[in-house]
């Protein structure tokens, strides 16, 4: 056999698939494997005529089909599978060549992955695929991570693959090791604040203005011509628009209201805990979620009283409806203020040196996230690479300023008629926190001092200092 | 030498000094030992005439001053230094020994040293201990894990330098391996939560109702006679009467603004995140102690927009601070409920059996949550050892009806005058969300269908359904 597939595809269920249908589509000859042989077989036979592949039936014929050096794409269940993939795989590579992990793997496996196979003279280049099988299929948003030397080579190949908004590909080097799955994580975090934002719109439309999901539609299809013009607003106005054939009802009231998860948007707040970084508006959406599977809780608490506040008059729900715009786009900034942070401290942490406006350039295509507003942020950093919050900058602050009084009243409707608000209210208390003058913290750390003697500092002067106050005059000593 | 002491304590830092003291007091013989030994001596000779000491200069010395079966509790660092104990000590005991780890140890690691020991024939008691260094010495609450076996002759012990309330001792066995320092771990949520709507009730009474810190201070003491009664009204009060010596101003101002951490408040929310339990109200809380050490972000965002409300006349301001209090206890409720439901949750996982009525009255006193708050749990739980939620007890179900509309009102002056109030905000939301009758994670879960084909289930029919939502007719296919 001769080597002379440039990628092969390892894993084919739907996103391996249709990866590597697109490799092929772009001119690329693909070798093609699977544990299970039929799955190959029912590839070449459906989707053969496409492009240039090359079916390997065991994995030391997949290997011998690459050309050096390989390039290995494993598309398999993250987790023990992928394990189980490289030691298959890894002990027929031979220096300098390349397995390239597309799974949603956690980052702290990537780097871990990445440094045992370099020991072994392999790259391991843990990539972020975001964008469903569609996406997969017709160009995604592809975060790899890894070597700057795989990134060479394997780079222009990952370039023509995905998505082209305005002709720049969607697609970047984030950095060493971990970097690109951790950034896919951060991605899927802010998709989590991002959905349980419009739930909340959709759900204030609904029962403070008293819409229907068609005429809600209708709103979101207005606003995605907007600055919130973005995939997720169009397929909500998509889904609320649709009509459950067997019912006649709204489709969205024939579904069951429990929303799953797969863990990403946990871990991201696992490792923002550990970062120090506060992300209350990706944490509401996690809770959000486990909350609504509670059925046990929730038959338990459905009766506990709330206020019975009247809908609007059509004239009022207007102009409430303009006001939720404002709410849902001033909680969009906080959000993804809240994601660029984590991303700044996970690359200061890790060494990554990530760019943070090159993050918003990719994922303005190919991804769930995808939006023009992604645009405005790369602007951000662009303008100013060391930019300390989203919102500091000037065009977000100012929005945001014009955006704030509305936003007040949003949640304060949301609590007056009982609806639960968690996303847009966490997003105004952390605005509200962000540019106190003085915080609480103070009185925090003080009690942290009274019945823990953990000490506190001062505004006034330099030190550590701890007050006796179990002492009658309460006496304060610098430690 | 002869083994006279009923239990020895290794490390003599505050906590492990006063422990040793409060068992000397209680009349037992404690073996003491530090690994440098000049604390040992300090201790013999400052608090020796207290009881009877057995001071220990070598491992060896200190396990044979020790009867049998021998109890040993350790007061070292949690992490490392605790494993080094154990690798120095086992080795010297015998069969039916106990270690005791008092420390603030991560339940995962108890649990690991309890399986490890108990093949070694040793149990591994691993022990939380609130209280800080006044409650070590005078009576902590106590929350021991463990092999009921060790509970056994320890129990008794612990029993007797415990807390008493009402001559009920604040200690009890809470279940196998790591549950008592799980249930430490959410005790320590718990009282970060606490703090925060602590803070969030005086930063309002400050900004909007216009008080000043001596105000609020006898707003707090006046609190601290009826359902709040508790020990952190209680230094509240105390603390926002101090006048700072250098300055002559309110202490709580000239205290830095920066709320620290030592992580038990971390490690409850990303457990908490494992369980799928959601716990925003704890996780709020270590946020705004997070966000308020980011001084650099702070400065950057100082300058956004706000609302200019004033503060209301002393007639309002008295009306006000009635609603915060209805507010605050309404915000408690809802966050001992999560915290509740956590130790629930983990006593499922790890099969602890947890008396949840009981972890409520070993916390009424010694601890720092310690409240009259506390017996209504333990009365709930009493009533009701299934009960899904506290929120579905019908005192608190009829309590939180009463304060639910102040409550309503609080979240939104916080909104009008720009105060951040994300603990209140947040067990708002919570309490709607888990009474509204349909939430808007359907449209959630319909977008998961739409992106992912991540399927949903209806709320007619049973089943796992996809909408080909890429097909014109938008069929619905069971899958």
């Amino acid at each position: 056999m001769t080597a002379k597939a440039q990628i092969g595809v390892t894993g084919l269920a739907v996103m391996g698939r249709n990866l590597a249908r697109n490799f092929a589509r772009n001119g690329y000859t693909v070798a093609v494997h699977n544990r299970t042989p039929a799955r190959t077989r029912a590839l070449i036979e459906e989707f053969g005529h496409e492009g240039s592949f090359v079916p390997a039936e065991s994995p030391e014929e997949f290997v011998a089909s690459l050309e050096r050096p390989r390039r290995l794409l494993v598309m398999v269940k993250a987790g023990e599978p992928t394990d189980e993939v490289i030691r298959e795989f890894a002990p027929l590579l031979e220096d300098g060549d390349m397995i390239i992990d597309g799974g949603n793997a956690h980052f702290a496996d990537t780097r871990r992955r990445e440094a045992a196979l370099r020991e072994h003279g392999i790259h391991f280049v843990g990539t972020g695929v975001s964008g469903g099988e569609e996406g997969a299929l017709h160009g995604p948003s592809i975060m790899p991570g890894g070597s700057v030397e795989s990134y060479r080579t394997l780079g222009p190949m990952l370039e023509k693959i995905s998505a082209k908004v305005d002709g720049a590909p969607c697609c970047t080097h984030i950095g060493a090791d971990g970097a690109g799955h951790f950034v896919k994580m951060v991605h899927n975090g802010i998709e989590y604040a991002d959905m349980q934002l419009i739930a909340e719109a959709y759900d204030l439309l609904r029962g403070v203005a008293g819409m229907t999901p068609a005429r809600i539609a209708e709103t979101f299809r207005r606003w995605n011509t907007g600055r919130l013009d973005s995939y997720l607003i169009e397929i909500t106005a998509d889904i609320l628009t649709h009509t459950d054939a067997a019912t006649g009802k709204p489709f969205v009231d024939v579904v069951e209201d429990q929303a799953e998860q797969k863990g990403t948007g946990r871990w991201t707040v696992q490792i923002a805990l550990d970062l120090g970084v506060p992300v209350p508006g990706i944490a509401e959406a996690v809770f959000a979620r486990s909350l609504s599977g509670h059925t046990h809780l929730r038959a338990a608490a459905r009766s506990l009283p709330g206020p019975r506040g009247n809908t609007l008059d059509p004239k009022s729900a207007e102009r409430f409806a303009d006001q939720v715009e404002h709410a849902l786009y001033a909680s969009k900034i906080v959000s993804y203020a809240q994601g660029w942070n984590m991303i700044q401290a996970g690359s200061a942490e890790y060494g990554w040196d990530i760019d943070l406006g090159a993050v918003a350039a990719i994922w303005r295509g190919g991804c769930i996230i995808r939006a023009a507003f992604l645009d405005r942020i790369r602007a951000a950093y662009d303008a100013d690479r060391t930019l300390p919050t989203l919102l500091a900058d000037a065009q977000f602050a100012k929005e945001i300023g014009e955006a704030q009084s509305a936003w007040r009243t949003v949640v304060a409707a949301a609590g007056e008629h009982g609806i639960p608000a968690p996303g847009f209210s966490a997003a105004l208390s952390y605005y509200d926190a962000l540019r106190a003058e003085r915080l609480p913290a103070a009185l925090t750390q003080a009690q942290r001092d009274y019945f823990g003697a953990h000490t506190y500092r001062r505004v006034d002067r330099k030190g550590t200092f701890h007050t006796r106050w179990a002492d009658e005059d309460r006496s304060e000593a610098e430690v």
